[in-house]
């Protein structure tokens, strides 16, 4: 799927510890988080490069979703991928404008694309 | 979007007990848990029925599809989601074939799909 892409310098915890800050000032906070790497390691014995999941929503955003249709709580929160490159961290959020499809999300769906698309773009670069 | 659905007679948190003990018998954990109506409450003070989504995610299957395509991380873990309906609850799982629709993906999607069915079947109707 098309993602809101980005990718920076800074290594995984401090790309992350960014990317937490910029996504607040956008009105997302972050009520997962998944460790991919360490899980696949514990239960499958795989070794593979840092990999996170965070689970971004903005309350205003989602109670506006759930109110036009409940069955978009499939869909939430927002996923923002952050990816050890090596030299760098690619960090990915899910486009909201590819979830939500419907016509009555347009408005809604282009909102929370422009803001995650700020956030990230306030992740430093390098 | 289609999602895998059932409803039970049970109230929220015996659905939710017999829901992950069916996921857990079909390979799923649930690594991430979202009680949407407190998130509402406490972020907005907005009262709303008894609204939950665990993110369920079977290793294996996760393996397999970030091997095929790492943009996959973007859709994990799968929502299964409770909501309250006064009498008893409805159970909703994101349905992998709607989510990874990659010809790559398809035998996966489909072997996901069928044992996240399997587990809300488990769930008893009453």
């Amino acid at each position: 799927m098309r993602a809101i892409e980005t990718t920076t310098i800074l290594p995984m915890e401090a790309a992350e510890a960014s990317v937490r800050e910029a996504l607040a000032d956008q009105g997302f906070g972050v009520l997962t988080e998944i460790d991919v790497a360490a899980t696949l390691k514990a239960k499958l014995g795989v070794e593979r490069p840092a990999l996170k999941i965070l689970g971004a929503c903005n309350p205003t955003f989602a109670q506006q979703a759930l109110e036009l249709d409940e069955s978009v709580s499939l869909l939430l929160p927002c996923n923002v991928v952050l990816a050890d490159m090596g030299q760098g961290t690619k960090i990915s959020a899910a486009d909201p404008r590819q979830l939500m499809t419907g016509h009555a999300f347009q408005a809604l769906a282009n909102d929370a694309a422009e803001r995650l698309a700020a956030a990230l773009a306030a992740v430093p670069s390098t």
